[in-house]
């Protein structure tokens, strides 16, 4: 885990979280548990999940009103469904005192970075984020204080990034415990298709042409390879629409390979299906279990 | 758990596991633990395994000698890749005395079971078998003892099959803790090829794509997806070749869905990516976690 030297330690005296599903009531109860923000107040649009990430200690207060603790921030982190999330910046950005870092959480970024850079008001302190964290759970009452540690985040930072937002971010995620990469926003995307929707899409065309009266004769493979299936359809619709090229390239990608299954298959060419599997257990033993 | 009343509980004089990698280890293990044999006898063609198998409790005896242990056993288990289980059993059942019951744990069913009748003497009492179970780590020196319990274990009779094998098989694995369920070999074949044998290759598919120095960008999502991708080529490839139609009919429904999922991204159609989505969530969420 990474901590900075006690007197060089970043605290921001309000953190406003916009959306406090399970990212953002993670982020508020990490920034609290690491004592990197005096008050997290929250802003959903659901009552339930204000309540519900009080009451877990995400958050201090919530509120229906984005342009209010937008206001009354020092930080704000956007944690709402990608489509969302440029929308939220820009709100925020158009009331946030001079000074203010804004940032996101969103899975993909070519798209939100673009939109937000666009319209954002001169000097804004934005800079894209991604914290490469997540649990088939959703919702505030699943948050974890340490949901970050030595998880990647990845900053996506454009020549337009200032040079303080860069920084800034950086320190708030090393202080949750993570590791921080910068990658362009592009590259950012076009990496996560094939390290993270890709893999989804595989899982949900595993698990949906699976008959449900056959599902007593699965065991831990099956079990493994589509858990990713039970994540919500709607936000991960919204990031694969958001990704759609580099997500479209990666299909292509995926259908190639299965396609090279199907004819060593159809050949009988053992040899064949030995080096393929080879080549994915070559890939898989890398990353350790 | 299945127990059965313990006057009825079959105890076998001798078992012999006919390879003692994680499978056979584990039912040499199991087997003693629950006093179902009173000596097991492990065949393998590797020293190191025997004595690992020995080592961990798995059986009492090693031999290379197929013939030796098969004329002693009253209960035999072939436990090897499944290219080899058909000529196992054959060897077996042309030494072991009248009465010794014959199965095996192979993950593909109907080539070896056609194979087991076409050449079987007379008499002899066959019945196929196949545990839903197994693990990422191979070999013996993993076996476990509870590696049964509350699975599935599949028995593939024919017409041909001697009622006294199917009791006698189905009492042995319940001992074990299992569930038995029968389905005909062809039946067995074109379920597991959906549940088991195309999540393989689809993890394999989206592992043998991702390039290397790409995972440090991945999260849980692709390290479960993936998990099934670290096992060993030269088993899985032949199972998939000895379950080859219904693989391809698989891979074929696999290319379709994903084909749906592409046309649907194209289109930036979010209701029918949703659609795919949640459909495939009705079918994860029916397994639970």
């Amino acid at each position: 885990m990474n901590v900075l030297p006690d007197q060089s330690r970043p605290i921001w005296e309000t953190l406003t979280v916009i959306g406090v599903g399970l990212i953002g009531a993670s982020v508020g109860l990490a920034a609290k548990r690491h004592r990197l923000a005096r008050r997290v107040v929250g802003v959903g649009q659901s009552r339930a999940s204000l309540d519900t990430a009080r009451a877990v200690g995400a958050i201090d207060d919530g509120t229906h009103d984005l342009a209010e603790a937008a206001r009354g921030a020092d930080l704000i982190i956007v944690c709402t469904p990608v489509e969302t999330i440029a929308e939220r910046i820009l709100s925020a950005a158009a009331v946030a005192r001079p000074g203010t870092l804004l940032t996101d959480a969103g899975s993909t970024k070519a798209k939100i970075v673009t939109e937000v850079e666009e319209r954002l008001p001169p000097g804004a302190l934005f800079v894209g984020g991604h914290p490469l964290a997540g649990a088939e759970k959703s919702g505030p009452a699943h948050a974890r204080a340490d949901l970050f540690v030595g998880r990647v985040v990845v900053l996506t930072p454009t020549p337009r990034t200032p040079p303080d937002a860069r920084a800034g971010a950086a320190d708030f995620w090393r202080g949750l415990g993570a590791r921080v990469r910068e990658l362009a926003p592009d590259e950012h995307d076009r990496a996560l298709a094939l390290t993270s929707h890709l893999p989804h899409v595989a899982a949900a065309a595993v698990a949906g042409v699976t008959p449900v009266e056959l599902l007593d004769l699965t065991a831990g493979g099956f079990r493994d390879t589509t858990r990713i299936a039970a994540g919500t359809p709607a936000l991960w619709a919204g990031i694969l629409r958001t990704n759609r090229a580099a997500v479209l390239a990666g299909l292509d990608r995926l259908a190639g390979r299965l396609d090279e299954f199907r004819r060593a298959l159809e050949a009988g060419d053992a040899a064949a299906l030995t080096a393929l599997l080879t080549e994915a257990k070559r890939v898989r033993d890398a990353l350790g279990s």
